[in-house]
């Protein structure tokens, strides 16, 4: 999500007591000293006893002394270290969804693509799923909208309709575009772009996304290649 | 993260005011009727006014009725929907880190594996980012221990070692293994299997974690194909 360079932002691993006033006490700590998380993930857990949970957290407003000095004398937080944002790290998210000989055809170019831009500063990863199915491809559509960092869709299948047009929809309403393949079903009239080649479309999946390029998908909007 | 099968577990989307309060507001609330937050994510913001936020929280102990009770009265939430928990639609992650050109190979086999077992009900995702340097791949082993449903990471290049190595086996500590490239470098030494194939090592990443298939990493600890 886009802030402002200025807002300082501290990442921390915390080890906390698995109770439920553990992150409640957390959150009105941070909240107290000014901060606001914006990410927080259960990543392990410790059957004990004592049961632990390990938390990542995330928090905007603080830099990482304040956020530190926020956490550490709380009763529930056995241990709290510095990490790093997993935005600066895996940075923005291409996501490709669909059946499993497009999608690995799609990731190719995008990998090909991010490697390049990657080594010019940028950080874009590309993450997938192979899926079957109306039902199952539209809820991953929708979810998408729901995935820390997601810019932009590329739907890779052979043929794609129903509910999955209106799921495109809205994910579209929600600022995230789309890119499809060249298929059967009324998909291709509900995305940004078509493009006939898997690699292709991975490429300027990657293009449309990348500050390091000059691609720019509201002038290719409705087009096909 | 596994949890037992037992515990019911909401997933909602929630507009809230864009205050510092409104967080630990809605963690009171969650805790006070029983349910634990296991996942928060601000995905996205309005500057409004008034300035929302929307946030992706998931919830254990609750089911869906009962968090949504939680948070629809609470001052500063504007509106609740339910949504479908991420780990139900994209499951166990597949990390793979390195240089491009490998990268896209692993991505192949990965995803084409994936989809296999995918179709038998299985939900294994793969997620990569083509990198270079010994510092940002270092930051990015380290990272995957804080990606939610990550469980394997692929190291595919073509020289690693140094700090990546420390990395390795700092993550391995945590409990996510790693399979690796054959390639130059200390880290051959440092991960839970050797591939020189880049399209097998994807192939055997996904058969290690799908429930669907009949492979145990356990035995094949140290051993290189």
């Amino acid at each position: 999500m886009p802030r402002p360079k200025a807002t300082p932002t501290a990442a921390l691993r915390v080890e906390l007591e698995d109770r439920p006033e553990a992150i409640p006490a957390m959150a009105a700590s941070i909240a107290a000293a000014g901060g606001r998380i914006s990410t927080l993930a259960a990543v392990r857990r410790t059957a004990g006893p004592p049961a632990r949970a390990e938390i990542e957290l995330e928090v905007e407003g603080l830099d990482d002394e304040a956020a530190m000095a926020a956490l550490r004398d709380l009763d529930d937080v056995a241990d709290v270290q510095l990490t790093r944002e997993l935005g600066l790290i895996f940075g923005k998210r291409i996501i490709v969804v669909g059946g499993g000989a497009q999608v690995a055809q799609v990731a190719l170019g995008a990998v090909s693509e991010a490697d390049r831009h990657n080594l010019r500063g940028e950080r874009i990863s590309v993450d997938t799923i192979a899926l079957v199915g109306e039902e199952n491809i539209a809820a991953a559509v929708r979810a998408v909208a729901d995935l820390p960092r997601a810019r932009l869709l590329v739907l890779a299948g052979s043929i794609m309709g129903g509910d999955i047009s209106v799921a495109a929809e809205e994910l579209r309403a929600v600022g995230i575009p789309i890119i499809a393949l060249n298929m059967v079903g009324s998909i291709t009239e509900h995305v940004d772009l078509v493009v006939s080649d898997p690699v292709q479309a991975g490429t300027m999946a990657v293009m449309a996304i990348a500050e390091t390029a000059t691609f720019d998908l509201g002038r290719q909007r409705g087009r096909r290649y």
